[in-house]
């Protein structure tokens, strides 16, 4: 089976990437779907392999804030299933229809421990993606600021 | 030496947290010097020993956002060594004298090449601590938002 490479795969040789493509299921996915809920335990890593994904996270009870669509093959989400306390962070919904790859966490887990160089490659991808989405979020706040620095000048 | 754990070094064994400790320089710090700076290579590795560090954010040029600050003694920043670009990624002034340990990069990465285990942990806790930074974050868009659209309504 032939999974897309996102972020988190980078570095991987085909050994190990065929090792992660074992343990991935393919699974349809339908507009409007939810596929995993902020807050809720993470069980399953996705990987998007065709369509559009929206990222949410919930705001008041009845308003959400976007965070970003996904559309490329390759995408990941979910990755709450690695990191404790294993929760995930966004609300995911199918914009459209497509497919997605998702893998178990206690699969990621096994693969994990038993490469430790495969874990190291993961985990550092990780840090590194996390590091890019807070450096996104921090210019977001900078420009709040701005506008009420502008605004009592 | 007895470098004080912090997020970064949490799950690692004796044995490894010794060989840490052997490759960090304890280095003095003075009221108001900044020790790094947002957007510069990445060079060393800093854990508070003793005292207080501001991190800044720049907004525009002569204006800095407060992020955190850091008193409690295995307090982590410069964290931008271990994720290519390998960028600092915020300022850190220290605010009151006190000590610092600092690893230099290539130190970091030999220990974490030699010994993947030790790479994988620290990988892992420093993607948990990106993590919550970046829930911290969106935290703070999201009152932003709520405020906005209070406003509105």
């Amino acid at each position: 089976m032939d999974v897309p490479l996102g972020y988190l795969f980078r570095d991987l040789d085909d050994d190990q990437l065929k090792r992660i493509a074992a343990v991935a299921r393919e699974v349809a996915m339908e507009n409007g779907q939810e596929i995993c809920r902020e807050g809720e335990e993470a069980k399953e890593l996705y990987i998007l392999k065709a369509g559009a994904v929206e990222l949410m996270t919930r705001v008041e009870d009845d308003v959400e804030l976007p965070i970003s669509i996904l559309r490329e093959p390759g995408d990941i989400f979910g990755a709450g299933v690695l990191v404790a306390p294993y929760l995930y962070s966004v609300t995911a919904r199918c914009a459209g229809t497509g497919f997605l790859f998702s893998i178990e966490r206690s699969a990621m887990q096994k693969l994990m421990t038993e490469d430790r160089d495969l874990g190291c490659i993961i985990m550092t991808n990780l840090a590194a993606h996390y590091l890019g989405r807070l450096k996104e979020s921090r210019r977001e706040i900078k420009i709040h600021f701005s506008t009420l620095l502008r605004s009592y000048r």
